[in-house]
């Protein structure tokens, strides 16, 4: 193993936040002290680049936030790093302050920041998968997913107490703007008779055959697991259709939001995140750059970051068929 | 104690659900079966009583449901009952199956159900307050209302991780139609800025002044809680307006929904139950008829059902003071 | 109201740490802040008194501590606070500080120590009930103490899944060295064949009978829960005794201990701390002393240390009994 | 695929129960019904398959159980089936009732006895990994690993809170006989300052040493957790030791034990059940048989039992680095 270097790095989270992150950057700030290099703490994400929102980070600055949601140094979206100017601003910070190298805790959206940041300027950055949504391609899992899976999979579980308890069809709209993973495990695991999502050719037939065969099977009540980017339609008017439809359903309509962000995360993220954090700033010190360090089979990679962003993981067409079967 | 010679007791859970329901149908069995009673548990309230939906209970009939959310007997709203006709069915019913007495768990509606039906036909009847949103006169706290609290509390806390992440405002519903005891008691609990009840006479003008206050204290996010029979506005009308009013804001809704319907019951729920189901029974016994059985101050009461219907449960007014005093 | 002229205030825990105590930390800071009172930290309890461990607090710096366990200010018991060379340190402290009032969080011991400090320096003291053991007299329930209750619950049903899977005996001892509260209510939440507390007389025969019985009624698993201060016996021995009576018998054995003591506290414990919080700052500001605060009723009341210490909440005799029945 | 021509087949659960098996029951159950087969639920292990201890399966009786710990089907560990007579009599008993395939849930042990149950009489077996201690080979997870690690971390949790507020030390045991996968990733994901696990060699140099360098680095409570098969010491043991080289440190122990058994499985241990369950019965329908059924790499594979059984997932050399230095 060459190591390069580098003698100090920042790090910062941006986009949605997840739960996790803060492991994350517990890892990242210790792996890099274990390692006698510097950390700086960017708050606010690309726009604390921008603004120069630096801290440095010792090992006890991260103590007892391993079990905290959210994240310490806040997250973003950022208008101004979209323009040359905003990043030339972020790259002379980063000159001024020494930093060698960068590690992006974040999504979709702050990859493709991170990416060409380091294009136009060279400095080696360093991503890792940070959000719920788990549509990010080189890792089996992003940081957050398993505990918005639990989040989503416990309220789901308490609003079938009450949807058995009164024989009620309850529609409820989970995250996932573009994938529908949360959706589909979470709709697996509380038994959903029908799971929506963005992946797959949903049809008004298929939601009315499935209400008719559980009916038939002497199901007295039914969850109805939708996610955000559905392309059928919104939680609103699926609801509407079916009353149309089955005039004495009594039909109730839950909108899960942003619960599923937040929470203290679960011991696969939190251990996820760790791995992940400890990765990055490893890989960095290797030489490695615009690239994403995720975890597949167990085993820690790195993959280009373009790719990370382009390819996505696919939905396994054998769960779709399992979520199925297991519903009669 | 002049015990009177009731031998055959019907259960029944009426209105929407709260947990702790099956704890207190498990102390209804158990105890009349310790007393040698015959035990009836009736299925969809109301409607289950014209319908006739009875099956005979054991003690092990209610093993292992202490700790579930829901009922076992299943809920419904009757419109049936609210016609003559309906609670004559009903009546013969109780005839037919020689059931001297019905223990009523649930809230105004039902109660005001067995009232009538107590008054026509002479059936003893008595009330549990099971309903989450407490607004029940003749006890502290009705059955699922302290749980009620908990999901409301933990699911705003994860919110709150994601507020504080982003320097974001949040609305959130929580329910309550004609009372903010879970409003009030749930904020308190986040440290919400603001807290708007129906109890209360609210206006934009104190709104606006928190969020200035709040900002000026340096707070960078905003947690607003506010009961679903708020009488100024809705939680989007409320976010508009504050978006208006302050454009900068990061402002999000969400409305908690059924999910505080539902979950395993808290400690205090299963104890509280389990002593209003005994309760219950016990009271039968000593033929008490057309009241409610309630803890206040820790001890057993008895209050006429109509009082437990048209008085109410006041919000403690010191409590609102203290709400606004602790979110500085 | 006739407010007295106090302008400082310094505020501690002690003892053993309780879920809420943060939440009360935060009542009594910024209620003081919004009363334009200096407000001290004293870290590490009646040590940290005699240590001069003091920190000004702003309302800032008790943000996002509503939620957490165990208390920022760090607890601990004090030997050096016995003698009355560490006292008078400790009071030297509080002169140099110009501190002119302490709010004590904590227990029978704390309690002992801060009284003893009024009575010979004559500085205002006020306690705030801080146990999960609920052992004091002069309110309702202390800080803690429902959310010890749910997290002894919630371990239980747990055990209780393994249990029922296993057709086996468990004998779970929970905290408690004085007082079964928590045995109790968690062993009625949680059907327990038989609760053993130091407030009632044991023996084996009744509980080799409870067995019996249960056995009789087709329980094939069973839980006893045994506060910690039992007299009868320990867990241990217990379950040797029963494996000698009943060889058959699978039996486990589970000492939940420290695990009671951390969390997340339940919406209870977090309105109660910001009530007593506030309660022991207005209190101060009113000249009360050597009290504690307590809510009783749903009240706000003091009750002289004295006779929080002395006197004790009694069991409620009907819950025992309602604790037999509903085990059958 | 060729189909073969079983009718009829048997699911029971065996072995130390572990939450997701009442998943994995529904799954077999409904994968079942819905290929046309017949299901035969088998109570208490390899026990009921003695005393013919069966209830035929429908759709419905699987209902209400995915979100619930321990196994419906109940389970044990069977002496008698380790001689040929038990096992003899369990043979006659599936052909008296046209049983022509299991399917075994279980660990080793429950594998063991399947794999001697087909080898003697020709039956068709195939195995579903059911344990907490994930030491079985043949999949990344078994059912209710996931779970265990949740439970353990969110003691260990609390256990920190109160840990944090003492500057104490705690020795945390933790389940896993002969695998300490439960330790290390409850261990890191709490930031234990030590993990300590039978695949691994430890010392009390090492765990000293680990003592000293915290000290040195500003942290005042510590957090060691320690896998039950660990060959060093026991948690007993270590403390005593510990206490001897640092007299001056608060050191406290906690056993978790059977809490990690039960509880509702998370959603991984759902789906991972729910697969599970499903290929176990697609396996047997495809002739499949004396193999164990399992996810690597998120696909379904089949590895003979007799592999299962003897090899073992190995300690990921990585996780010991990342956990070392965390901790610092």
């Amino acid at each position: 193993m060459i190591k390069n270097s580098i003698k100090k790095i920042g790090v910062f989270t941006s986009g949605g936040d997840s739960p996790g992150m803060n492991a994350a950057i517990r890892a990242v700030v210790r792996t890099g002290i274990y390692h006698n290099l510097e950390i700086v703490g960017i708050r606010e994400g690309l726009n604390g680049l921008i603004a120069g929102k630096f801290t440095k980070m010792g090992a006890r600055s991260v103590s007892n936030i391993i079990n905290l949601g959210g994240t310490i140094l806040k997250s973003a979206r950022s208008e101004e790093f979209r323009t040359y100017e905003g990043r030339k601003k972020a790259y002379d910070n980063c000159v001024e302050n020494n930093i060698d190298a960068l590690v992006c805790i974040g999504g979709d959206g702050t990859f493709t920041g991170a990416k060409i940041f380091n294009e136009e300027f060279g400095i080696q950055v360093i991503g890792v998968p940070g959000t719920i949504d788990n549509d990010i391609f080189g890792t089996d899992n992003t940081i957050g997913y398993d505990t918005a899976l639990n989040t989503a999979m416990e309220a789901i579980d308490k609003i079938r107490d009450t949807a058995t308890s009164h024989n009620r069809v309850f529609f409820i709209e989970v995250m996932g703007r573009d994938a529908g993973f949360i959706a589909l495990n979470s709709g697996i695991a509380t038994g959903a008779i029908d799971i929506l999502i963005p992946e797959q050719k949903d049809s008004l037939e298929d939601l009315f055959e499935n209400f008719e065969r559980a009916k038939k099977r002497g199901k007295n009540s039914s969850i109805v697991v939708v996610a955000e980017g559905e392309k059928l339609a919104s939680v609103y008017t699926l609801a509407e259709k079916t009353k149309e439809k089955f005039p004495d359903y009594d039909i109730r309509i839950t909108v899960l939001g942003h619960i599923q962000r937040g929470g203290s995360p679960s011991c696969a993220d939190r251990v996820l995140a760790s791995r992940l954090g400890y990765g990055a700033v490893v890989g960095l010190m290797e030489g490695i750059s615009n690239q994403m360090v995720g975890i597949r089979s167990n085993e820690m990679v790195y993959t280009p970051i373009e790719e990370a962003i382009k390819k996505h993981n696919t939905i396994n067409e054998n769960l779709l068929k399992i979520s199925e079967i297991l519903a009669i």
